[in-house]
């Protein structure tokens, strides 16, 4: 069977920017995206953020891309056109997609809106085809189209471009909080690494009630998580002194470093029962040491963005928090710039590209 | 102030064997022990198991033994004295003393009944001295005096012998599985290592309504498992292929092994949410892949002993359901000869001295 060419195998056309190949180096790109079935949602892209998966996926970092890759899951806009039977949306509303368009619906994950550990579970770009047998292309793009069980409701109040990176960066850190038990106020929550995680992961758990002390590298981030992000304290995590001092005195900590790095340091933070959840993921394995686990009952746990319940759940609660993340609004055609910064940690903390104003066809 | 010597620094005249150095050769010992104070029982000892911690204390494998030390927290025995204001014990009662002999009692641990993650617990033997300031010594002697918030009583029922090895080897694995939520019927448990931890590991389970996994590098530790232990299944650790069949398959597992292991084959045998339990304590960090654990919201966490009320419901539920250890009666003067069989992993599955009919004065 002979493989449809992705701008003529959709009925409607959509332009975007895709990476070609390994290179990751993004340009434009003619594709189409399908009519609006009975239950899909057809929306207008506004602004799309960009995660680091997107910088990973473009250069094949995690070996299984493809190619041409259109990358971006943190998508918000407004609703062009709703199917017959969609029941959530209306045309005009303000809404936006995250990480997944699909999944089984059967299993017993998607049955408890556990969505993303659904292993049929369709990425909204970059992972394995549609139902349909079709390429997923991400937000990077016009216009986007998907099934209303995979769309949220942005809340007016919301500043769109900066509600969209709670889309993937929000949920990554909320859901976590919540499953683990470290969203009861009066907490003592570190928060490890402060970039596009870390500084909404900052902000939720101080929305939660607990007291956040940030975990960096960095001694000159520590004014800006105190000052500007509303961190209580802040420790250096290659200063043996302040960590010791620390010892023992959290409930969590959300580690979103993705980098290879000592998980005994942060171990020794944790009160008994402490509970330390990565949200980065290392590609290489991080050297576990058991007797501070069994000492102290203490546990290394993992956690991968949320399901869409609980996405809808974490964008309400953003609202009436007013909780967004810092972003810098970047034209499209500066997206290659964007990368080469962020793959140097250089932004504060999440690009979005203001997709409406500046993708235009080539 | 002169250190006065074990012999006399108490009025009651004990015997016992100890080491007294790292050869951990054990001997002859004569020591003492405190009269029966208001809160004390005081049991004459009959039996007592033979803990793996015992062979690593001996040898001072950890770093911070102090000789001469008479090991043992598996005992057992029938009270001969009980103080004033003793509650709950009379003379003639079966009773048992595990891992700990003290602790702060005005900590969050300590009141939560966690006496066992209290940072002033005092060990039944080889740790911090009593609060009178002298020396703990443990069950490989005749006579045991403790105060009675650390005593347990052994249900008429349980046989004493078989029933010791319950106060370390029982609450070390009953503990986690009801911590961990892996205590409900019809989840799927895996146990690591079939010795004294996880033989008893396997009945407990069972007795919750677990189907239980024996995961072990010796198939020929799986008739044991399955037709006298109880088991439902049984892998071999070294068959990649037996182990990608039973991906996902798990709720939990319960780790016993204290050599140097790989985590990740385990974790691909738990299912989304599943939890790795650690009640082995390698001395090395082992490798952790963080990927899995994100994917599948899994964890690695850990968990030691029990608190006095967990331990006497777990001397409870055993009696409840009969599990007691499988064991191997020796007499005292084998203990050299079983520590040697024990570091080979000679014994299916526990030593228990007959400290009554074997113990002598010297």
């Amino acid at each position: 069977m002979e493989k449809k060419s992705p701008e003529t195998e959709h009925p409607r056309r959509a332009i975007g920017w895709a990476a070609r190949d390994e290179s990751g180096f993004l340009s434009p790109f003619n594709f189409s995206r399908r009519e609006t079935e009975d239950e899909d949602v057809t929306f207008k892209v506004l602004y799309c953020g960009i995660c680091h998966t997107d910088l990973a996926y473009i250069k094949n970092e995690w070996h299984f891309s493809s190619y041409p890759m259109v990358p971006g899951h943190e998508i918000v806009g407004v609703v062009a056109e709703v199917g017959s039977k969609v029941k959530k949306f209306k045309v005009g509303e303000k809404v936006g997609v995250g990480c997944f368009v699909g999944s089984c619906r059967s299993c017993d994950h998607c049955t408890n809106n556990l969505e993303n550990y659904c292993p049929n579970s369709i990425q909204t770009y970059g992972g394995a085809p549609y139902h349909d047998g079709t390429t997923t292309y991400g937000g990077y793009s016009d216009i986007m189209v998907a099934n209303e069980r995979f769309v949220i409701h942005v809340p007016d109040n919301l500043p769109l471009d900066a509600a969209a990176p709670l889309l993937c960066a929000g949920i990554t850190v909320y859901s976590p909080l919540k499953y683990y038990d470290l969203d009861k106020p009066g907490m003592h929550i570190g928060v490890v690494g402060l970039g596009g995680l870390g500084h909404v992961a900052v902000k939720f758990a101080k929305a939660f009630g607990a007291k956040v002390t940030v975990i960096s590298t960095s001694p000159n981030k520590k004014d800006e998580a105190i000052q500007h992000l509303g961190a209580d304290s802040f420790l250096v995590s290659r200063d043996p002194d302040q960590m010791q001092a620390a010892t023992g005195a959290m409930d969590g900590i959300i580690d979103t470093v993705s980098a290879f790095h000592p998980l005994q340091p942060l171990l020794g933070l944790l009160k008994t029962n402490g509970k330390l959840v990565m949200v980065g993921a290392p590609d290489k394995p991080l050297e576990l040491p058991i007797l501070p686990l069994i000492l102290g009952r203490k546990m290394v746990a993992g956690s991968i963005t949320g399901g869409l319940k609980e996405t809808q759940e974490m964008m309400d609660f953003a609202a009436k928090h007013n909780i967004t993340a810092n972003i810098e609004v970047i034209p499209m055609d500066y997206v290659n710039t964007a990368m080469e910064r962020l793959a140097k940690g250089d932004v504060a903390y999440r690009f979005v590209i203001d997709i409406a104003n500046t993708l235009k066809a080539d």
